[in-house]
């Protein structure tokens, strides 16, 4: 067995445990890479598109922003949506914070590059990972790498950055460590297509029929998302039935509006959760990312709260390993927490307000959320602070 | 048979149809009210005390509100609270209006006084009230009198103001009618005790074990609430165990604040529903307050919006028989139910985050919640807007 010796192990490359490398090396604390998948699997992940506004600050920051800047596209809201109204609801004047269309893989691969150029040691397409002695001051990860070698890196934290079904989690006893949730009964079934987004901004629709969505990830790729039932398989949504029920869901011909189909290059069907597990730190191993929680991706809050939990830790494992302050890392479950559960609450709130459940008072009462939203300035700065997104550290 | 006739038959003579018959009379329309019960059983009839901003402008504008600006008390705002954490949400700040404790018994007894000294015709004690032609423009009510006579009114309108219970809305035809509903899984334990308020202004406290509240009818009698299972019986709920749960959910000790006991005068479990019917109009049959509607108490919505339906009706029905424009009538559904449902949401929205469900990712959402709520001013300013009331006709 190779044994090597690193401050962090970062388990998990995707944009939470780039990032979390790129913001360690800024601080001058060493780490080193573990990936189950390869590279080219990880840059092509299709995750979120929508940066809120603290997390473009802190990408740009950090020195990863340049792209971002050039080739993301600024929004100042979202049109909400259900039949026969359209409304915007105004960021800027609202919550005075615009947030950021640059899709997920882009930013994994503006992380990739960075730290490929700055040497970062990463191993990729690693298997038979595990945590040892993660209660004491000396923890361990073990991995066999791609070409079926053992290793084992000696290191002063561990930080979990693998994701909802990676091993980082398990690793804290069940006796202590609690986890809260929510099944809910739609899925989504996302759609991307080569054509001109049909809309300068992301459109929420409510429909009877089920949510519509209208998002893009640049000028000329559309994202969309249709409410489905979780048991649907992309086998009985034909394009045909696609733009059909988009076209209907998100009001083609209203007001002169045109919904624009094309080529589909990618359909599939996506499960709704939520999902927190407390606490993130346990011993020398902290969570952060899908490692720790999820969300439904109505309120596009699933990267943003990872980088969110980042950004405190890399902040938190500073102090500890370089100043030796330990007290940022033992907050960090209290800090990180109760900015997930706003992102949680947000999340479960615009999921409920905008999906069909069946039940005709449920649909009430989200028509009547819904005007008030449109109609109130506070109800809108409300959903506009939650979306645009609080300061790191809220 | 005797045989009348009046311009208006309003079934039902609680704080609505009170309320209407003086309306009207101040249109030069007239009435006659009846009503299934006595007058000593409506005016002992224990129901909320919190009235909303444009409650108190209604009555006060009718000529109604002198008692209640002399006895009654102005409240600027709530104190919401959890586990050690108390914050007042201040309505006047945040969104100009403030609320007034005034029971409904109150109310009930000022109506009552105002309509004896008109002359208002009633019949109390009422029995087999039955609704005729109400699709046609010649409707008419049948009744047995307190003696036992049988009495028909011929009028031109008929207003069920005969509460979630009473045969008004039962009249409309099932296939003309739909209603929405919910029914909570958790009651209220109402308590009268005659003990001066321990807080100036009501508290909304969620609780692990459960909701409770504090509020008030007087200077000298307080009323509290405790959120209990369903089928409790007041009989599990000694005297005793009353106080020790107020105490523990209210924070008895908390920052020094202390919870004054005193001589309970009466217990009972109230139920917690939400219910809407709709159309509110149906031919000349036009329904108000609880007849179409039943909110869950936790907003202080249902006097209130019962208050509301009677404004726009007096009105719509002034256009209607006196100036011969039914356009008012023929909206009022539409204008009365787009209230309805944003007191019923609201309604929903306050029981939901403050009543223990058992269910521990309820709990945290909740938590959020309420954090939010304390910590963002248009969070805050939403619920301040929704409690204090919306305009009439909103």
């Amino acid at each position: 067995m190779k044994t090597t010796r690193t401050q962090v192990v970062i388990v998990g490359a995707g944009p939470a445990g780039l990032l979390l490398s790129h913001l360690l090396d800024r601080e001058g604390i060493e780490s080193v890479l573990l990936e189950n998948r390869s590279p080219d699997y990880v840059r092509g992940r299709i995750r979120a598109g929508m940066l809120e506004h603290s997390t473009v600050e802190l990408l740009v920051e950090a020195g990863v922003g340049d792209r971002l800047k050039r080739e993301g596209m600024e929004h100042r809201g979202i049109y909400l949506q259900f039949p026969h109204e359209r409304h915007h609801i105004d960021f800027r004047s609202l919550a005075n914070r615009s947030v950021w269309v640059y899709g997920q893989t882009e930013v994994t691969r503006d992380l990739m590059q960075a730290r490929s150029a700055a040497g970062q040691q990463s191993h990729y397409e690693v298997g038979d990972v595990a945590l040892h002695d993660i209660d004491g001051e000396s923890p361990s990860v073990t991995f066999v790498d791609v070409e079926g070698r053992p290793h084992r890196i000696d290191c002063d934290v561990v930080a979990g950055c693998d994701g909802f079904h990676g091993p980082a989690r398990r690793s804290i006893p069940e006796g202590a460590r609690r986890s809260f949730g929510r099944e809910y009964p739609y899925a989504w079934l996302g759609v991307l297509a080569d054509v001109a987004p049909s809309t300068d901004e992301l459109i929420y629709a409510w429909h009877p029929e089920g949510f519509a969505m209208h998002s893009m990830r640049s000028h000329s790729v559309s994202r969309f998302y249709l409410q489905v039932d979780p048991s649907d398989d992309v086998a009985g949504w034909s394009d045909d039935r696609i733009w059909d029920a988009l076209a209907r869901r998100l009001g083609h011909g209203q007001d002169g509006w045109q919904l624009q189909p094309g080529r589909i290059t990618d359909k599939s069907v996506l499960p709704m959760r939520s999902f927190v597990s407390t606490p993130m730190q346990y011993g020398r191993l902290f969570l952060a990312g899908d490692a720790a929680h999820i969300v439904p991706p109505t309120g596009a809050k699933g990267l943003n709260l990872a980088v969110a939990d980042v950004a405190l830790l890399s902040r938190a494992l500073a102090a500890l390993l370089r100043d030796g302050d330990p007290r940022p890392a033992d907050e960090y479950t209290d800090t990180a927490l109760r900015r997930v559960w706003r992102g949680t609450h947000f999340s479960w709130w615009m999921t409920s307000m905008l999906h069909v459940t069946g039940d005709p008072f449920d649909a009430q009462l989200q028509r009547s959320q819904l005007e008030w939203v449109v109609r109130s300035e506070s109800a809108a700065a409300g959903l506009a602070e939650n979306y645009a997104g609080l300061p790191i550290g809220y």
